[in-house]
């Protein structure tokens, strides 16, 4: 789909003091960790006989090494980033699943609007646990003996699964439920749990660190030998081209560190609030849109 | 499967004047933005004494940096429409069954011919649901009735398929499907509200904002510096190379963006009408054609 | 496994002749049209005073975007060639296990016969489909009516499967088969349109214009730039090196471009045909093989 | 999620000084061997008239053929510990779906507290199973009979599944479960045992011994070829560049080798003693949390 | 998970000697045939006053071709190899669950007997079927009866599942299957054909000839024109280098051809013996181990 590219020039201006000065702040220590050093080899070499000019071709080597690892870092972070957008996009639809299905096929009762309930309280549950624990002021809409139980469990969306499937256990007691139904209904709460799952998964891992900590040894190793090449040609200039490409390294490796656990609140998260309340509105939509289609008999 | 080579040398050249056109219009203010400071870099450097000529190691190394980027942003670009295209032919699948299943197992009556009807909607009401909302006046085959429900529904395919359901729910309450028949008929809607929820992930998930604005930053930065390799030699004409350079790695970006979210008009989009129709088609030869297969005994 | 390599040294030279020769004649007006400018800026620079002579820094440059766009370009086209040959892989498997159960579920009858004979010609219709309909020629070994019924139908895979299904149908409604046992079958008959889908997408979707076009154009602007770091060194001779590094690049085009769609004739195609018999043989050996195994009991 | 970035200059320090410690005592033997032919090089060429020096085209190309293996080599390794982790994910949920619906639909008796702990057990059994075999010790909440039984299986998770089958056998003979119900169970108990194969393929299969031997061959070939492109500039100093490369591409290697079979007890490793001890954890929450929630009739 | 490194310098050494003398034996040939070229290159430049000598720079840019070509090379096949093993490791999956199943769910009967027996000559006969047919003097302990009946057939192991599903339907038929478990056996049997299908898939198709044959070729040439950029500095030494590019480029096509087809005898291919095997220890394990655990009343 086309975007409107007309402002592409006025943002693109705009963009670069917004989102470098959001980078440099992130990265303001470790700049000056590399300008300082910097600026001691050019005093050096300015000020005394001292010759590091050289050859490039080190550091040059040494580029394609950081190059492969840049972008095995910034394929890796981003494939988690989209396996965690699969991941939630696969929690909508089985909430869609779930409310068409119990819309259809419970009868109007208190159980039904508290499953209703539950299956709302869902993602908000899921998206706090991944945080720092359930907000229970986002779940006020949940009656008060469900929320008690809730608080009582560690870990919570477990709880909300179990309460959801004694409903599901109680109606086919009842013989409201074919064996079918039951299964059915049992699948779509197994499916909610598996979403849970793979976002902790993804939550919880970390890269492996080895490969994590070589990348920014690598860059600031080569962000100390790079001087070499230059020094020679640019005096007391070289810090400039030194800091340009540790940045630039470096905020691949920053950006790569935040898509990687995407269930915060950063600008490159996923949007897990907005998602939750996008669910809430669709299930209430199926639930409540009156009159039903009238089937011709 | 061989393509008919005989008129490639003129469709290249036919294309290049075509397609770079096309590009060209589309990075007018880009190019403009980028082509006056390097005329002013070869104004100061030709009429003063200021010498910007330098080594040109620079650019090379943020070229690399760059062409990760580039090809990080092809692929993922690529991998969404890639899966959007699957995720449609995944609903023509679904349609088919879903089609030869309502043929064989229910029996003619209103609701049947009903069923047909919102099946073929189906595909129409996506495609614009990921536009800018339901054309009506493409679903003129739908009766007065169910267009008038889903006039009410904001979310229009949960709407569509929560008819569905009770067409078949009603077709299983007077004993007209087995329970096995149901399940199956349910799994239907699911997937296409599978499909549905997928095509609403690729079409609402920007790529991470990181990878997007730090990759045109760069470009523009590259752009910026590269003239102090050329300037020493080009002089005037040192804005040439440059364009080139430019024009050539945003036309990469322009396209990534274009076909990252591939449900709307473009060129480069997926042919979602074409799509709606040729299933239109597919479910009225499944309905309509006679005789059917007469069975030995 | 280890293949025969004695013979490698005699057939790479063989292959040289043979298979450049065929790239060669696709490409030869392409070569052509590159061949005469290079001539030509030879004779510029030889005859006249003007000299493109230069830095070869550009055209490296651009070559890095190329080289992006050419891996690119190859993944995805062997991407599209190894998914045909899965999905033909899964229609092998799907052919077997239902030739296995019609053998063992479905009672000796006309019925099983006319089933084993559609199964049959499924592999057949789908590969014609596939190119420019189907040849009935090589369904000779289905009855007329059969015949004569699919020949109605423009889609033709559907209408097969609409038979396969009325069969079932009616030996469920004989009583032959159990719910379970016709779920089954249903299974089998929508695995066979699901394999069909899959290779209607691939056929039918060609990749981007804008990545197939983008990418002609910039192998065609690299060789006219490429004479400006030779020609100087190379004077007359410079068209060589140009046609050569041409002639790879657009190879590696040429080549995705037939394999992307691999349901043809091509010496890169799948080999449909031989696997439409193939799977043949297999059901015929299930259907007639004698004689069964005796259970001890 | 956004990491706190204050502390990361300290630690990029600290992670020289400590990472590389690590690293460079597992490549201490590799590091002499190559910086004694290093040295023998430097004296030979300083001490007589032999010159090695000569254009540095050779190594540039062999370090392209290099970085192509490192990248896959890297790649391929972190593919395998991903998958891993993936694996023990799914094991995290299959045990609390097979939790919860012991809770929900096995009645209280002896054999649902014996299910409940084999199932608490899996998770020990299968680390261990993936080490040197099951630790006992570990396992003693498990009754007497069933660690003697366990203790005469070679393969012991097949043991571990094999009773918790029979459980859900009697309890079906006994009338607790219908068909539908033990199917569940089937399937449960199958996953586990998917789990369990996965970990054994990625366990038991090393990477194509061609691979692994080549890359190393490579890189020392490579390192001893270096010099002829230094010794010239750096003379006796010729074997710090060489180090340095040698160090950064076997780095890449020996973390390869690492990750690609996480079960071990390495840093890098997975942590599946601390998911054996969450899981065990989340299976007694879903076991004992008191009271029920209760449904509103 | 660690390696022990300790012995990592003396194995580099071995193996450099031992794993180049098997590649150098295959590519021997290959390599006369490029270095006699080479010779009279040199003999040429330096007996008479022809001058071959030019910049470097087209052997530069077409390596960025071949490179392009070897790592989609040794991905490719490399991703071919790792789905091989795989598909080997679902079948021990389901040869487990399928064993597990078999013990519960069918009682005591010479059938029992030979079902085991069958599942355990599953993985015999599909490894030979790979290769050179299946081989009668592994399946010794299958009953005559069953070898008789499996040498009439063609492909093997479809004989070998019909014979299974025989068994099968006579339990059901007998009554001791319910429908449940009658599908339960038919989805293994139904998957040991999956897994068959994959292994015949992986087996029989080459990667596009055209890929194939490129490679080679281009190698071929770059080895050809690299003398131009080498002979004015080493005269005959030119050979040197241009064997060993040659060398290492073939070496990567030599390993690739080897395991993009793993199901033969080559160092480099995949286990399928010993997994046969174990597999047969495995279900002989479940079948046999003795006592069943008491389930508690």
């Amino acid at each position: 789909m086309e975007k409107d590219s007309k402002d592409l020039f006025n943002s693109t201006i705009f963009l670069i003091v917004k989102f470098k000065g959001y980078l440099v702040r992130k990265l303001a220590r470790n700049l000056i960790s590399i300008a300082i050093p910097c600026l001691l080899f050019s005093a050096i070499h300015e000020l005394t006989e001292f010759n590091f000019a050289s050859s490039f071709s080190l550091p040059g080597l040494l580029g394609a090494a950081l190059g492969v690892l840049l972008v095995f870092r910034t394929n890796t972070a981003y494939d988690r980033w989209w396996e965690a957008r699969k991941v939630l996009g696969s929690m909508v639809n089985i909430c869609r699943h779930f409310a068409l299905h119990i819309h259809m096929q419970i009868e109007e009762s208190e159980n039904k609007k508290r499953l209703f309930l539950m299956l709302k309280a869902f993602p908000f549950v899921l998206k706090e646990h991944l945080r720092k624990g359930v907000i229970f002021e986002e779940l006020t809409f949940l009656p008060d003996d469900i929320l008690e139980q809730l608080k009582q469990w560690q870990h919570r969306p477990n709880g909300l699964v179990r309460m959801m499937l004694q409903v599901i256990e109680h109606e086919y007691e009842r013989g409201n439920l074919s064996d079918f139904q039951r299964i059915k209904f049992m699948e779509y709460t197994d499916n909610l749990l598996v979403v849970l799952g793979k976002c902790e998964r993804i939550h919880n891992t970390p890269i492996p660190i080895a490969h994590a900590y070589l990348l920014k040894i690598y860059i600031w190793i080569y962000a100390m030998i790079m001087p070499i090449g230059f020094i020679d040609q640019l005096g007391w200039w070289t810090f400039v081209p030194v800091l340009i490409i540790y940045y630039v390294a470096m905020s691949l490796v920053i950006i790569a560190e935040e898509i990687e656990d995407p269930f915060g609140h950063d600008p490159n998260d996923l949007p897990t609030d907005k998602m939750a309340h996008m669910i809430k509105g669709n299930i209430e939509e199926i639930q409540y849109k009156q009159p039903d289609y009238q089937v011709v008999v």
